[in-house]
C-alpha cells in the first residue's frame, strides 16, 4: 500500500533540510546576538486559547481534536497567544522588558498554493513589558538585521511601517464607528494587493461612504510624517502617535537599519489585537515575507495584567522562495559536506579503516568508509558520490590522503596523519 | 480567562530551551560527523501509515483527527513509517546506504509520567540500504559517540545488545508457534524490568510452558557468545546470526566504542518489526535512553522494495533526567549570555549608545541597552541582570570598557573599540 504526504505539508528530503536548517540557523543568530532568549511552546494547546483572542472563525483555520479526556484541543496555528500565556504565567518573576523568540512549526487548515502551505516554520521575535517605541525599533532592526544576515539588500525588500493607532483616529474623525474598525481594517489592509476599483467596492461592502474612502486614502498616501501630520489634522492623541514614528524612524536611522525601513501608511495588518505601530517586510512584486507590530491589550485578554508587547512572525515559504530567487543560497549550503572518505587497499587494512574513522570523527571531523569490501577505484567512486573532500587510503604501515579539489596525494604515517588529519575542519 | 497548557506537554522557558538546543545540537553534530544526513516529515500524516505498520492497537496512543476535506489524519508518535514512506517515493534516485537522521517532535495519548511525557523530541539515526552488519555497527557508534560527547561514561550508560533473530530461533526450537511471537516477545522484553514471579506469570499467561520459559532463560542469560552458541545448539541459520553478533562486537571495538557495548541476549525490544540485532542505551536504575535494531521488512510492508533497515531513536526526556542527574550539563549552557551592554552616561549620548549597539550586533556579538534613559548606576545594575559580560559606558568622545568578571575597565576612543570590540566572541 502506497501512502503519500498530506497536501500542503513537505518532506524534507536531505536538501531542502540543509536551506531550512540554514534558514533556521541565521534566525537563531541573529535574534541572539539581538539580546533575545529562545523559547518554545508545545505543538498542541486548548482550543480556548487560540479562540478567545481571535474569535470562533478562526476555528475553520485550526486542526483541532479531542483527546480521550474529552479535552478540545488544536495544533497552534501561530505561538503569540502561546507566548502570552506563558509570560502571564511568569509575569511577576520575569525580568522586564522580556525579549524572546521562537522559530515554532505552525499548522494552519489552509487551501495550500504557492507561498501559503499547511504547515511551516514561522520565526517570532517579541519584546513584552515595554511601552517604549525602542522596543518596536529593536523588533524592527532585529529583522533588517537577518536581511543584510542573508544578503538581502534594501532594493530587495524593505520594511514597510504603518500605525494602527494613526489609522483608527482618522477613521473615527471621518465618522466610522469604533464597533465598525474590525470589519473595516481587514479592507484597508487589501487595499496594496487589490485594484482602486476593488478596494472601493470592498470599502462600500464594508459601509465606508466615498468621503470617508477619501479621508482614509489622503492620509494612507502621505509620503511623509509631515504630510501625514496634514492629512490627520488636529486629532486628539495624534501629536503622540506622530512622535513615535518620528522617533521610531530615527532610532532605526541611528543604529543603521535606516536603509531598510521606509513610512507606508497603507500598512494596517488584518488582525484585530494591533494597537500601535505596524509593519511588513515586502520583496519585489508584493510579496510579504513577515508582519507585526504593537499589541498591548494581548496578555490582559488571556487573563494576564495590562502588559504591552510588540513584535514580529517571518515564515520560511515565501522567505525560501525570495533567498532562492534572488540567487541567495550559497551552493555550499545545499551540498553535503563529507571530510574524510576512508579507503582500504585490499591488503588487510580494514581493521585499520574502521580505527581511523572512529578517531576522525571523535576529533569532530565528518568521516565515510564504504560498507562492502571492494578494489580501491570503486571505493573512490563512491568517495566521489558523496563529495568527499579527501580521501586515505589505508596501506600496510601508513597512508595516503588525496586532496580530491588539489588532485594532490602525500603519503604519512598513519600516526602523523591522526596527529593532524586537517581537513580544513 | 486563565488557560494552562495540556498536561504531559512541555513550556520551554528561556533556560530549559537552552537545555533542549544543547541536546539537539549534540545529536546534530555527532550524526554529522558520523556521515548522516538530516531529514525530516510533516507533524501529520494520513492515520493509515501508522496503523499499517503497527496495527490498530497503536490509534490509542495517536492524536488522530479529521480535517475539512474528511482525511483521517494523525500526529506523528514516531518518524520511523514516515521514513520509509519518504525512502520509498525516492528508492530508485537515492544512492545506498542511505544514512539519514532526524530530531522530530513526536507526539502520543499516553498517561504522563516521570521520564514519559505527551509530547517530546527523539533523535533517529537510520541506514537504509545495507544487509551488512557494518550497518548496525554503524548506529551503535553513533550513539556511543553522543554519549561520549556529552561526558557519559561507560559506567553511567551501556548499549546492550541482543539479536531478535537468535531469540527467535530458540523459541521455534522450543516448540512455540511463530503465530505466537508477537505476544511472547513483548513478554521477554519485560523480563529484566519485573521480578523472576512476575515474569513466569507474564509468560505463563503469553502459553509459555515451563520448560520453554527454561530454554529461553538459559539462551538469554548467556554470558558471552560461546555460552550463547551452546544454549542455541545446532539450529539452522543460527550460525549466521552468530556469527553476526561477533562481527558486530569486533567492528565497535575496533571503531573505539567497545567500552560502551556489551552482549545482553535478554534485550529483545517490544515492537513487532525488527528482524535481527536489537539493542537498548540503559543507565543506571534500568532506565532506558534509547532503542533501536534492524528491520528489514518495514519498507516492503509500506508498498515499497524488499530493502534493509537498522537504525535508533533516542528520546529527550529520560536523557535530560539522566544528564542532571550526573551534573553533566555545563553551567554555561543554562545561562543567557551577553557580550555587551552599553550605557549612556547622561550627556546626550544616547544617539551613540543606539549606533554602537546596532555596529557590535551587525559584527555578530551580543550587544544590550536599557530602554529607559536612566543615571549609570540604575543602567549597571541592569547589564548586571542580564549577567552582561563587559559594559561600555558611551561618553562624549571616548568609551569606558569594563569587565565585569575581572571588574578591570579601560577608556578608549569610540573607533579603536569598534575597530576590535573583543569580546571574547
Amino acid at each position: 500500500m502506497k501512502i503519500i504526504p498530506v497536501k500542503g505539508t513537505r518532506d524534507f528530503y536531505p536538501e531542502p533540510m540543509r536551506l531550512r536548517n540554514w534558514i533556521i540557523d541565521a534566525w537563531r543568530r541573529v535574534s541572539l546576538r539581538n539580546g533575545f532568549e529562545e523559547y518554545d511552546s508545545p505543538i498542541f494547546e486548548y482550543l480556548d486559547l487560540f479562540t478567545i483572542k481571535s474569535g470562533d472563525e478562526i476555528v475553520s483555520q485550526l486542526f483541532s481534536f479531542t483527546d480521550r479526556g474529552g479535552r478540545s484541543l488544536a495544533i497552534r496555528p501561530e505561538i503569540t497567544p502561546s507566548l502570552a500565556r506563558m509570560v502571564n504565567a511568569k509575569i511577576h518573576s520575569l525580568p522586564r522588558p522580556i525579549k524572546w523568540f521562537s522559530v515554532p512549526r505552525v499548522c494552519r487548515a489552509e487551501r495550500p498554493q504557492r507561498g501559503r502551505l499547511r504547515e511551516f516554520f514561522q520565526w517570532n521575535v517579541d519584546v513584552i513589558g515595554s511601552d517604549s517605541v525602542l522596543a518596536d525599533a529593536e523588533c524592527i532592526f532585529v529583522a533588517a538585521d537577518f536581511l543584510r544576515e542573508v544578503g538581502l539588500a534594501a532594493d530587495d525588500v524593505t520594511v514597510r511601517i504603518g500605525s494602527r493607532a494613526l489609522t483608527t483616529a482618522v477613521l473615527g474623525a471621518a465618522g466610522v464607528p469604533a464597533d465598525a474598525f474590525d470589519a473595516v481594517l481587514p479592507v484597508l489592509d487589501k487595499r496594496p494587493k487589490v485594484t482602486e476599483d476593488e478596494f472601493r467596492k470592498l470599502a462600500a461592502q464594508a459601509g465606508l461612504s466615498n468621503e470617508q474612502v477619501a479621508a482614509v486614502e489622503r492620509f494612507q498616501d502621505a509620503a511623509d510624517l509631515d504630510q501625514a501630520a496634514e492629512a490627520v489634522g488636529a486629532l486628539e492623541g495624534t501629536d503622540q502617535d506622530l512622535a513615535v514614528l518620528r522617533d521610531l524612524m530615527a532610532t532605526l536611522d541611528a543604529m543603521g537599519a535606516g536603509a531598510y525601513c521606509r513610512l507606508d501608511l497603507r500598512i494596517v495588518r488584518g488582525l484585530a489585537y494591533y494597537t500601535g505601530i505596524v509593519y511588513e517586510i515586502i520583496a519585489a512584486g508584493e510579496r510579504a515575507v513577515a508582519g507585526g507590530g504593537r499589541y498591548d491589550n494581548l496578555l490582559e485578554v488571556l487573563g494576564g495584567p495590562k502588559v504591552g508587547g510588540t513584535g514580529f512572525g517571518m515564515g520560511d515559504v515565501v522567505l525560501g522562495l525570495l533567498l532562492k530567487d534572488k540567487g541567495k543560497v550559497p551552493d555550499d549550503v545545499l551540498a553535503r559536506r563529507v571530510d574524510f572518505f576512508v579507503v582500504d587497499d585490499g591488503e588487510g587494512t580494514f581493521a585499520k579503516v574502521l580505527e581511523v574513522v572512529g578517531a576522525l570523527r571523535r576529533m569532530g571531523l565528518t568521516a565515510e568508509y564504504s560498507y562492502k569490501r571492494q578494489n580501491v577505484g570503486k571505493q573512490l567512486k563512491a568517495a566521489n558520490r558523496c563529495q568527499a573532500r579527501h580521501v586515505v587510503i589505508v596501506r600496510p604501515g601508513a597512508v595516503a590522503v588525496k586532496d580530491m579539489a588539489a588532485g594532490e596525494q602525500k603519503e604519512m604515517s598513519l600516526e602523523a596523519f591522526l596527529a593532524s588529519p586537517g581537513g580544513d575542519g
